[in-house]
């Protein structure tokens, strides 16, 4: 093995771990392989997150790992990460402290440690910098034992990784500030359209609800879960090709109003194909008046020839519409609307999706019991 | 410097190569950034991407550094590319070749190397991998000429780095999906509002390029013209609350029926509200009818008391709302709409803003005058 060869070992085990931090967009995931690797890279007992919240401009615990939660509690009570983060952050450089009650930080501070056990003996914090800025502080620590103490080579390891981590970091983020603003946006412009029908007000964010708690009984899959979610939100969108004089109507529906209504799911069908990727979601909107046993509207599908989506966001819509008060009826209960959709297992729902239902129900009434 | 001091040196520089490389969500720019450092860490002359391409399955040159527009023809004129990426995905293994016309994957094809010069001396291609699966090709290459050869270094250099790329590049892809999904989505949305407006088909769409078009021009950065774009692209999505009688009747306005109309900023600025930060579109929304002398509306805001989305969306609103027809009125062409909006500045719009729309006018023809 030559000197270069060698070189690269190190390098690649160092490049190895900033790929696992990089290997996820989703900021729970990175947090989480942040203390893993960092942790483990250090043989350190925990590691602690924290990130700058920037409307409050203040370092927030975001995640944390090896602590149990009465060595959280006391830590929290010394205000050891304020002491801790506000030397990281003066200095902008990294620390290492070997016997934090003999240190210069948290001498003369009027902390009781004589009554608390610090769960931290010795600890090493950097600075998480993009661009000069800290983004946050990466901790790692070790229980209270002798001869664990952290090293100038420790030091320069989580030195040398701190940027690339605070780059995944700020990459998750991004993504995660991305999809809050689409969801959002998309959720208005739903409920500004729900608005129009004068009864069917939050019925579309509750029906998204509801048919990603069945999916989620499913086990679908995040990318499903997310197109079920978005195919849900939308589901109702072709109602703004319908008069509003029908949509407004405060009474029972002609034949020729009623005929207008069932075209809702073929116009929203057509208002959603020209997104990207709207295959995955328009069928969910196409479908979800279909019934599994082939009598829906629009096409008289049956089975699963309709697709999974519709078949959720069936029972999700009709169990808020059973549930919801309109002029000319009231609303049903909770429990009625239950027994309600149960009945209708095989016959307008799927038996599968029914089954997902009743044990999401029993499971989670937060998700359905609440109006 | 102690051994182990040394190795980190090695993997610092290759850490800080792999944190410009994800140091951006831009895959146009990850992809230039990827090409500049594997080109400089290899001294190498050109650098070129290749990505797949879900749809067609099929490996697309990304970007390419290094190389004339005749270089490049020739490449492709002999198939070159597709000689290497067949070798690389059969073996999914980093291939050298430092001569590349005695070289087995070149001799024996019909390629007419003879008449053609090919750009390329020695090469060396790494596959992009993300979970075992190629996701693209990065080839670095040098001119004909003697003694720029590569070697295993370079190999395991690069090797070491490839994974760390199909990272990044897969995480600017992700993003950039989101994006587009994100912004077809809301436009859809936009489309269908308008479409309840008989007289105003694509008419959002048009005002959201046009204001995008002025944003440019003003040099405004990238997360203000993101704003701008979202702001423009929903700026009537309050019409959803304007009864649909009065949005399409097919004649001059009452005075009641224009004061229902006239609420339509403040109804959007509502609706959009619940979005994530709104507060950066909502102002361009709520104060697109303001005018610059402080007569428009509802606040009757003056001068820079208006956002500058508001301003920006009040020219690209009245230019598309002057050159479109209505059932008791043509629409005036667009030199004369042009004309108009030149005689308003500093009384319904800002100086500033027309100024811009004027060079951009000049400018881009294509954006302007299209219909």
């Amino acid at each position: 093995m030559t000197e270069n060869t060698r070189k690269y070992e190190a390098a690649k085990i160092l490049l190895q771990v900033s790929r696992e931090i990089s290997s996820s967009l989703d900021l729970e995931k990175v947090s989480e392989i942040v203390l893993d690797q960092s942790s483990k890279a250090l043989g350190a007992d925990h590691a602690s997150l924290f990130l700058m919240d920037e409307t409050i401009r203040k370092l927030m615990l975001t995640k944390a790992k090896g602590f149990s939660a009465d060595e959280l509690d006391n830590i929290n009570l010394l205000g050891s990460w304020e002491i801790i983060n506000e030397n990281v952050i003066k200095s902008k450089e990294p620390l290492i402290v070997n016997d934090i009650r003999d240190n210069f930080l948290f001498k003369g501070k009027k902390l009781p440690f004589a009554d608390i056990e610090l769960p931290i003996h010795s600890f090493l914090a950097v600075p998480l910098e993009v661009e000069g800025k800290i983004i946050g502080i990466l901790i790692v620590s070790n229980r209270k034992r002798p001869g664990h103490l952290f090293t100038e080579e420790d030091k320069e390891l989580l030195e040398a990784l701190s940027n690339n981590i605070a780059i995944a970091l700020l990459n998750a983020k991004l993504y995660h500030r991305l999809k809050n603003l689409f969801i959002s946006t998309v959720t208005s412009l739903a409920r500004a359209i729900d608005a129009k029908d004068a009864y069917t007000s939050g019925h579309s964010e509750r029906v998204m609800k509801y048919a990603v708690a069945i999916g989620q009984e499913l086990n679908l899959d995040e990318e499903t879960l997310e197109n079920l979610r978005l195919a849900s939100i939308l589901h109702d969108i072709g109602k703004i090709g319908v008069k509003e004089s029908i949509l407004m109507k405060p009474a029972k529906l002609l034949g020729y109003e009623r005929r207008q209504i069932k075209m809702h799911p073929g116009i929203g069908a057509r208002i959603i194909e020209s997104i990207d990727d709207s295959h995955k979601i328009i069928r969910g909107v196409l479908e979800h008046h279909e019934r599994f046993d082939g009598n829906g509207y629009p096409h008289h599908l049956k089975g699963n020839a309709i697709s999974l989506e519709g078949r959720i966001i069936a029972v999700a819509d009709t169990f808020d519409a059973l549930t919801t008060d309109r002029p000319y009826q009231k609303g049903l209960s909770k429990e009625a609307a239950f027994d309600r959709i149960r009945e209708a297992s095989s016959t307008q729902f799927d038996p599968k999706v029914v089954e997902a239902f009743v044990i999401s129900y029993h499971k989670h009434p937060e998700i359905w019991l609440e109006k």
